[in-house]
Parts: C-alpha cells; sequence; structure tokens
C-alpha cells in the first residue's frame, strides 16, 4: 500500500528538508478577492536548477491541496519530495534544464500566510478569523513571488488538482507572464458531486467540538477527529474503485495493527485511520476548510460560452491530461476545458491517459510512460521548438505507430503528397486521425502555422507532442462539438473514413467545421478486388493494409469511388476535386479510376 | 429535487400508515451468526393483497438500509410507501395476483427488535449492546415470519441494495421457500470503496461526543451530528455524478432557506444538510451503525468459484437488474453474481438497465419501463409460465425488435427451420445475441429445457423475458468467461456473425463452451452480389438487409462461404454439416453455394 499518497512530507520536517526553504516578505497590504485584506504576505518556496541568463527558463509548480513547496529531493540526502518521478536532473520536467520554482499556497499551513499565522491585529493565530481566499487570491500570490524572483515570462506553469486550477487561472490572468501551462488531472470547476464530498468533509471539522470555533492553537486538542474524517473521505475520492479494490480486496478483514481510536475492523478502515491520524498531525484544519472552500468556489465558467470567455485572454500553449479512472476530476471536464481553448483557436494538446490509479495517478509513477513523456515532449518544445527542416518520417495507412506494414509498404506517401498539393500554402488544417503526425509535420514543414490534429491511440498522441503539434484526443465518432463552423480552411480524413462506424456523422461534421473537407480512402472497385470476389469468390481482403483478414482488418465500411460519388450526391455534397490513385505503380490514374484506382482522394464542401 | 429518495417514511408515522402493520412475537431465544442471542424475536411488517388458497402467491419483499415495511399504500387514505411505483393493484409487483409481504429488518427501528428495543437482561435500551448482526441472520429473522404466515414456499424474494443481499442469501439458504429471486442493484458483497465510505460513517457516529458508547437514548441529545455526517456521506454515493449535475449544477451558489447549523454555503450543502438532520430526526444511530456493519460483513465469496459455491444451493429462478450509472453497486458486481449462477446452470436473466440515476435508480420511476417490466415479466412467468402452444412469431436477421426490414420480407424463417433441424431434440442450447427471443422460443415449443439467450438490446431482453425466456444481458466481443467448457450441447450463433468485431474471440469462446457451434451469415460470394462490384462497381449493399448503405449497415465484417471455410481450416475448426440457403427462393442451395446461397449454416466444432 502506498500510505504516501498526497501525504509527501511530514509536519516534523527534517533539517534537510527546511535547508532549502527560502521566504519572501511581501509587506504591502494584499487586497483579497472576496473583500478581505491582508496586511502583508510571506510566501515560503524551492527552487530547483537555474536560471538561465535569458532567464527564459522558469517552471512554476503549483501543488495541490495537500501538497508543499518540497516538490523534489534538492540532493541525495534531502527528504523525498512530492513529485520526485517527475522533478529532477534528467527527468520529465528536468532541473538541468529548467528553473523550477514551487512556493507554499496562501491559505496553508507550510510557511506562506495562511490561518496558522499570526494576526497582527490580534497577536493571536488568525483561525478561522483568516479572511476568505479564492483561488484568484493563491494565483495573485504566485505571481507576487514570479515579481520578486525578476523573472518576466515562464516557460511554463504547472500542476494536478488544485494545483491545476491555479495554473488555468495564472494562464489566463496573466497571458505575457507564461509560454505554457500544463494542467493535469483538473476542471474549470469541480463537480456537483465532489464539492458534496468536500462540504460533508467541513462539516465534520466545523462542528468537531474540539473546533472552538477555529481558535484551538492555544487548547490541548483541535478539531482532530473532524479533519480525520475529512481526509478520510477525501483519500477515498482519490483513488480508483479498481486502485482499492486492488488494495483491499484480498484481506478485508485484515486491518493492519495501527494505534488509533477509531474503527480498525476492516483492512480499508485501519488504513483509512492511519491516513488520517497522520494527516491530523501535520496539516491545519483551518487552511483545509479556508482551502477546499477556494477549490469549491472555483468557477471558469457554467457554460461553454462563459468558459471560452473566461480563457479568451490566454495567449500560451496549452497541454492538458486526464486520467480514464479519475472519478473526481473526470475526463469530460478536461474536455470541456480543451473544447473552450479549440473554439477560441488556441493551441492546446491533450490526452486522457489510461490509468487505473484515480486522482491520485498524476502522483505515482504508474503511467508515467504517458503523463511524464507528454510534459517532457511539451516543455521541450516550448524551450526549443523542433527543427522544422528535419525530415519526419511519414506514417502508416491509419496514422497509428502500431499500424502494420501498409500499401505503401514504407514507400514515399504519394497520398500526402496529393493532399499537400490540395492546400493552399498558409491555409488552416485540421486532421482527424493525424496518427503520430506525419501529415501534419509535414504542412508545418511547408509554413502552416494554424495546424491541428484528432486521435485516439494514446502512444500516437504523445508521438504527435514530441514533434511539437497540436493533437487532441478524441473518438470521431463522438463528432466534433467543440469546433465552430468554418473553423478551419481545411478538415482532412486520410485514410480512416474506412474505420469510421458513423460515417455520415463525421462527414456532416467534417463540411461543417471546415471551408473544405478532403478525405482519401482506399477504393474498393479496384479491378483486383472485383475480381477476387467475382472470380475467386473471395471477399476483396488486401483492400488497404496487407496482414490484415476479412475477420480482424480495423477497417469496417467498404465502398468504390462510385459509392461515395452517389453518397455525395445523394447528401448534396460539393464534389471540387477527385484524384485517383495506385499506389502499386505509384500513379495517378486517369482512365476509369473506380476500376483502376486503389485509393481516391476527394475534396468536398457543402 | 428527490428528497423522499431513501427517506420514505418519517419517524412520526400517521395513524394511517400504523393501521396496517403488524407485529409477530417469537419468544425462542434466537441465536445469532456471530456468536450472540437475542432472548425473542419481534417483528413488524406489513402485507398487500391476498394470499391465494394454494398459498402460492406470496411474494417477500427485503427493504433497503434505512427502508421499512412500508413499501407502498395500503388505501387511497394511506401515506405514501418507499415503492409506490412497483407495489399495488396493476403495478409490475400486481397486489392484485401477489400477495405482498414487508417485513422490517432485525436491528432496524421500526419495531422489529434493534437496538432501540428494550434489553430484558437490563431494562434499558441495548444501545450498543446490541449484539453483532449479519445479512443472514436478517433473512432468518425474515424466515420466522414466512412460517409464521403459514407459507411452505414463496413465489419470490426480491430486493434492492441490502434488500438484494438479504434475497440472494435466503434464495441459497432456503433452496425450497421460494421459485424465484429478484435482486437489483446489488452484490456478493460491497466494493471496498463502498465499504470505506461505511467505515468514515460509522466513525462520524462513534467518534461523536454524544454517541455516549450508544446509550444516548436517556440524553438530551444522542449523536444526531455524526449520524447526519454519515447520512449525507452516504446520500452522495447513492445519486449518479449526471444526477448531482442536474440538481445542483445550474444554481451551485444558492442554497436552499432550511434551518440547520451545518454548512449551507452552496446549493448542495443545504440539500445534504436537510437529509443529514431530518435522517438524525428519524432513524437511530446504533441501527445505523450494526446495520451497515452487517452489509460490511456480508461476503458470498471472494473469487468466482467460492462464490459459484456459496450458491450451489439455490434452486429458484433468477432475475438480476443493475444500473448503468450505480458506483456504489457497480454494474461488474451484478455480473459476477450472474456469472457465477451461469456457471452452475442456473436459470438467470439479467439486465444493466441503462439510467442516470445511480443506486438510487431502483426506487425512482425514471427507468420504471426497464426495470419494472422485468420485474413484471419475471414475476407473470413464475406464477403462470407462458402457453408454450402460443404462436410465437420470428424475429429480424439481427434479431432485434428494432431491425429494419430484413432480406426475409417477415416470410417464414427458414433459417431457424434449418438451425432448429440441425439440434438433437432436447440438447441444450445457448444463443448469442438471440435477440426477441424468436429461435429460442421455438426451441422451447420443441421441448427443449435448458435454454439460454445472451442479448445486447435492453428491449429485447424485455422481450425475452416476457417470454419467459432466460437472458443475460452481454456483449460477445467480451467473450464468454463465465461459460464452463462444454457447458452446452449447441452454441448458436445465428446472423450476428458479420455484427461481430472480435470475430476469432467470439468463435473461439462458442467452440469452448459448445460441444458444437451453428453459425449463420450472409454469403458475400452470392452471384448478385458478385456482379455489383464486378460489373457496376459498386460495394455488394443488399448483402443482408435492405435499407442500409455501406455507410450506416449494421455489419462490419464481410465474408463469402469459401473465405469462412478456408478461416475453418486456418483455424483448425472442424466443419461437421454446411447448408446453404437462398432466402429470396425459399429453397436450399446445393450447387454451387458459394455462388449460389445468399446464406449460410454452419456446424462447427473444435
Amino acid at each position: 500500500m502506498n500510505d504516501n499518497l498526497f501525504d509527501s512530507s511530514d509536519s516534523n520536517r527534517h533539517a534537510h528538508d527546511l535547508r532549502h526553504l527560502q521566504t519572501a516578505r511581501f509587506d504591502e497590504p494584499f487586497d483579497l478577492e472576496r473583500g478581505g485584506r491582508l496586511p502583508s504576505v510571506t510566501i515560503a518556496y524551492e527552487t530547483y536548477g537555474r536560471l538561465s541568463p535569458q532567464r527564459d527558463n522558469a517552471v512554476l509548480i503549483c501543488h495541490a491541496l495537500s501538497g508543499d513547496s518540497h516538490v523534489a529531493r534538492h540532493d541525495e540526502d534531502d527528504d523525498p519530495g512530492w513529485w520526485d518521478i517527475m522533478v529532477g536532473p534528467g527527468k520529465p520536467i528536468d532541473t538541468d534544464r529548467f528553473f523550477v520554482v514551487c512556493p507554499n499556497i496562501l491559505g496553508g499551513c507550510r510557511g506562506t500566510t495562511g490561518p496558522n499565522c499570526t494576526n497582527p491585529a490580534t497577536g493571536r493565530p488568525f483561525g478561522a478569523e483568516f479572511p476568505a481566499i479564492t483561488v484568484g487570491d493563491l494565483v495573485r500570490a504566485q505571481l507576487l513571488l514570479i515579481d520578486h524572483l525578476g523573472i518576466g515570462r515562464l516557460l511554463a506553469v504547472l500542476g494536478g488538482s488544485l494545483g491545476g486550477h491555479m495554473t488555468l487561472d495564472f494562464a489566463r490572468r496573466y497571458p505575457d507572464r507564461t509560454a505554457g501551462a500544463v494542467a493535469l488531472a483538473t476542471s474549470a470547476r469541480i463537480t456537483s458531486q465532489a464539492l458534496a464530498f468536500d462540504v460533508v468533509g467541513r462539516n465534520a471539522i466545523l462542528r468537531d467540538p474540539s473546533y472552538h470555533d477555529g481558535q484551538y492553537y492555544d487548547k490541548p486538542e483541535g478539531p482532530r477527529v473532524g479533519l480525520a474524517l475529512a481526509r478520510m473521505l477525501a483519500h477515498i475520492t482519490y483513488l480508483s474503485r479498481e486502485a482499492m479494490m486492488r488494495k483491499f480486496g484480498a484481506d478485508r478483514l485484515a486491518p493492519r495493527d495501527i494505534q488509533t481510536d477509531f474503527e480498525t475492523q476492516f483492512s480499508v478502515g485501519s488504513y483509512l485511520a492511519y491516513q488520517g491520524d497522520r494527516f491530523g498531525q501535520r496539516f491545519d484544519a483551518n487552511s483545509y476548510v479556508a482551502l477546499t472552500a477556494a477549490i469549491d468556489l472555483f468557477n471558469l465558467g457554467n457554460s461553454p460560452a462563459e468558459l471560452a470567455e473566461a480563457l479568451r485572454g490566454a495567449s500560451c500553449r496549452w497541454l492538458l491530461i486526464s486520467f480514464s479512472s479519475d472519478w473526481l476530476f473526470p475526463k469530460f471536464q478536461s474536455r470541456d476545458l480543451v473544447d473552450a481553448l479549440i473554439a477560441d483557436d488556441k493551441p492546446v494538446s491533450y490526452c486522457n491517459v489510461e490509468s487505473s490509479c484515480g486522482h491520485d495517478a498524476f502522483l505515482l509513477p504508474n503511467d508515467l510512460d504517458s503523463y511524464g513523456e507528454l510534459v517532457r515532449a511539451f516543455l521541450a518544445n516550448l524551450h526549443a521548438p523542433p527543427d522544422d527542416e528535419k525530415q519526419d518520417t511519414d506514417d502508416g495507412p491509419y496514422g497509428s505507430i502500431t499500424s502494420p506494414k501498409s500499401i505503401f509498404h514504407h514507400q514515399h506517401r504519394i497520398d500526402y503528397d496529393s493532399i499537400v498539393e490540395l492546400i493552399p500554402p498558409a491555409a488552416s488544417v485540421l486532421d482527424l486521425g493525424c496518427g503520430t503526425g506525419g501529415l501534419l509535420s509535414r504542412l508545418r514543414r511547408r509554413g502552416h502555422r494554424h495546424t491541428m490534429g484528432l486521435e485516439r491511440d494514446e502512444q500516437a498522441i504523445v508521438a504527435c507532442v514530441r514533434r511539437g503539434l497540436d493533437v487532441v484526443q478524441a473518438d470521431l465518432n463522438e463528432g466534433l462539438d467543440a469546433f465552430t463552423a468554418k473553423q478551419f480552411d481545411f478538415v482532412v480524413l486520410s485514410q480512416t473514413l474506412q474505420t469510421v462506424i458513423d460515417v455520415c456523422r463525421v462527414l456532416d461534421e467534417m463540411l461543417r467545421v471546415g471551408h473544405r473537407a478532403i478525405v482519401s480512402f482506399p477504393n474498393l472497385g479496384y479491378e483486383p478486388y472485383r475480381r477476387e470476389l467475382a472470380d475467386a469468390g473471395r471477399a476483396p481482403h488486401a483492400d488497404d493494409v496487407e496482414g490484415y483478414h476479412w475477420y480482424d482488418t480495423p477497417n469496417v465500411r467498404f465502398l468504390t469511388i462510385a459509392d461515395f460519388e452517389t453518397f455525395c450526391e445523394e447528401k448534396k455534397i460539393q464534389v471540387h476535386k477527385r484524384i485517383a490513385l495506385n499506389t502499386r505503380t505509384q500513379q495517378p490514374v486517369d482512365v476509369d479510376p473506380n476500376r483502376n484506382a486503389n485509393l481516391a482522394i476527394l475534396v468536398l464542401s457543402r
């Protein structure tokens, strides 16, 4: 069992740890968004790596609810950090390249001004009198520090969960102050379900008789029971059902032997009791109340329109990552954010990483190969964009890195040649099923600025981000709701039509979103295929990809050029141009293409 | 907002309500499974409808954690019951036909012996000294009442959630005492996640200073805060995320005006506060602790083998229902139960009802058309099996009631004729993709006893249950893990092969589970189809179902008889017999079937 989830550091921090803790004090009054005012603000923080002479390599990491500034070890003697897997020399957030800044957040209890600090007006801790704070206030405090450090523009701001909220807010609030934003496992606002859990947790603290209206600091005991209950509850929401089953399914009635006054009949109960007790020792209940309230109030918009408006000012590049088993910050919330960015033509990449680790996934090594590599690639491209002259290799017919041998036999992709020729220079292009980004890379080399890809496969998305492309994970069958009418000059569906179940919807959407649509597909009418059925009585199986059979091909739609043209006629789709190719001869086909071509490319509009 | 969720009755019950409350007192000591003993047991219960002279129409309803005996109104003047939508004259559990018995459960606080009753040994309420109880104890108490009422064999036992646990346990414990069992939204044991929520709820009660070690009955205040916290938390788990979004998403910061000491900043908070406070007024904290502990300890087995063993004794017919958005008792748990029953050849039907209402779905009218009709049909068939001589109509090629016009043009299904002829009388048959049960009905009329269908479509499943067939919802692409090797004499895949993505897996599984497999599919090699491609250059589109095109056909696999025979050869599948049909002429085809037949039926084994 991983007892360190969200519990990266103990209240009795070691000397090693504190050795690197720096503080910055700001003596100006700090006005808060909900009307309160702090007479001054102190920010405790840690830094890693070196700020470059150009001051262009700073990465701001925003920690989550119960995290702190100790994001990683500073050296081998140091205590573990909460994100050692991500931050350090050679790690995805490479401290050999980047100057990493991680401040403790406002309202917390780790050195930055919060409820456990002395209120100069009364001489005792703020306690529950600490004024109401918002995520915006947390972010405004971060900026104080960034100014203090003399950093004009961050390379990136980055965080998960509440840290993701701060990331979103920083990027939209200070568009000139960061080149990139990476938000993991987060949302424009939390779900009503997540909010409800927070409410129960706060009620457990506030109704604990030992809460003493928040002035428990000089009492023999504070609201440890209430805080522990809140923590136990929250802890459940950080884990996936599957992860809990793995941890506690087999030995349900084998509690660990711990000292606690909480119920320990079940193994999961003893685990929660341990987590709850331990959290009570290291975290301040007033901070918990103040910070969860800030999370619950965070709201970038109730509707797609409001959300798009909230993000309008942002001018950075974006990377958003969700995790498939995260039910506290479910995928659709990241998609809402992505959709709002897409609707406003912002450069964004997104992946819903397949994971069994729940909300905790972004803190755990299990899925690091996906989310860590995405972050690494994104930051690398922000810092030093890829060499545009580098010759990228083309990819298979499905655009997937997992594609087997294709009808192109690793030859030059003459279909890409044709498609690129059909697109005027500088046109904006959306590539549906972009795979590892072969076509988009060609277009970028040709000078196209505004391009984007949609792709289903996680590893293909990682490959695209490595290439510095904007790619969003999507299932084409679900439509293109995020995109506005005529948002792109061209929408391309290259060798993907035949794998789509809902053909009508995908084509309708392409024609809505693009001024022009370009569709390419294998032609079942190709003479050898006809012969295969007519003479041999066999389903044409070499229709597009070698190595597949009728029973295992990814293709689920079979059509001829004539079928498609009839379809266009019936659906009132205009065909502007048709290119027929024979990939065996690598030649265009002019005579009887429905018989002589094995690949068709059409330019369409409605 | 539905404030009545799980809150079907108030503690100050009306006179109408109590008018119908009956009690039975059992003065014998009642030994409990965990070692305790109750000196006597009193059971409070209500009944509806009339017991038939043959005493064969009794239905036992087991209520959930916070329900009670008042399952429905007794008359128009009566207070609402917690399941009025299901129980009453003409309702799915039709009190014009059935004699319904609903007892309050042991350990509860509604008249049946529980912690709030006087302990004769001390003269004060049992309180926390109430001995530990199990679901088995609850069920054994139910049996006392059934005996008392002179009912030898129930028509059915039925319940959801904890009521489902009791249903499962009753049916396996007393195989001779019920003909049917209907378990909704339940499991063989709760998930570790659900158990964890229970633990937090109990800790909130037990650590409330007003709990007074469970002897709070004579105190000015009991653990109302702790009980309210437990209830708030549990209430969240009864709702789906989507339902909460609907209820609270729009007006997040518009709390209702209620009197409470709990936080009311958010609308969901005021709702939870109201639910928590109200529950504290009507429910006993000791009952909550005792009953949730019983739920958490309930465990029919950790492994499929243990579970199958636990259910081995049961001899009734089964209906299990889960709900797609129920994350507290997720679908896979019902499937585990179904799989255990299947592995032991027990008659079972199952449907995962598509619902947005979470665990509460079985108490709400939203999805009544599905789950209510399933229960109605199942009970009706238990009581009066369908007239076997009644001429059922055949169904479409996909076996779905939603199928469009088919190549059979509503003609007699000659393919069914052939399939039935291939199966010896009395053989056991599993029909994959059974649709509305046309083939299975034919087999039943022919005298086959052991038949079962798998089907994906919810409404088709309802239709099968109406016909009295055993049908389990399943996606064939996920395999047939529940079935043992050679479990059926014949496994049939009728006109479904071409809609399956994972052809190899489905065929492998058929050949594993059946002594023989029968596969039928449309033949792409049929001469008119060949001509369509070869001469007209069109994808053969009339290959199976009229009204579809290449872009919208449910078919995703295209094959000829020759292709399939090659496949069998390569995969070392033995072909025992091949029947080729021409459904246009309604004749079998003997000459060059790959050219002259549009439908093939093969008998296979490995």
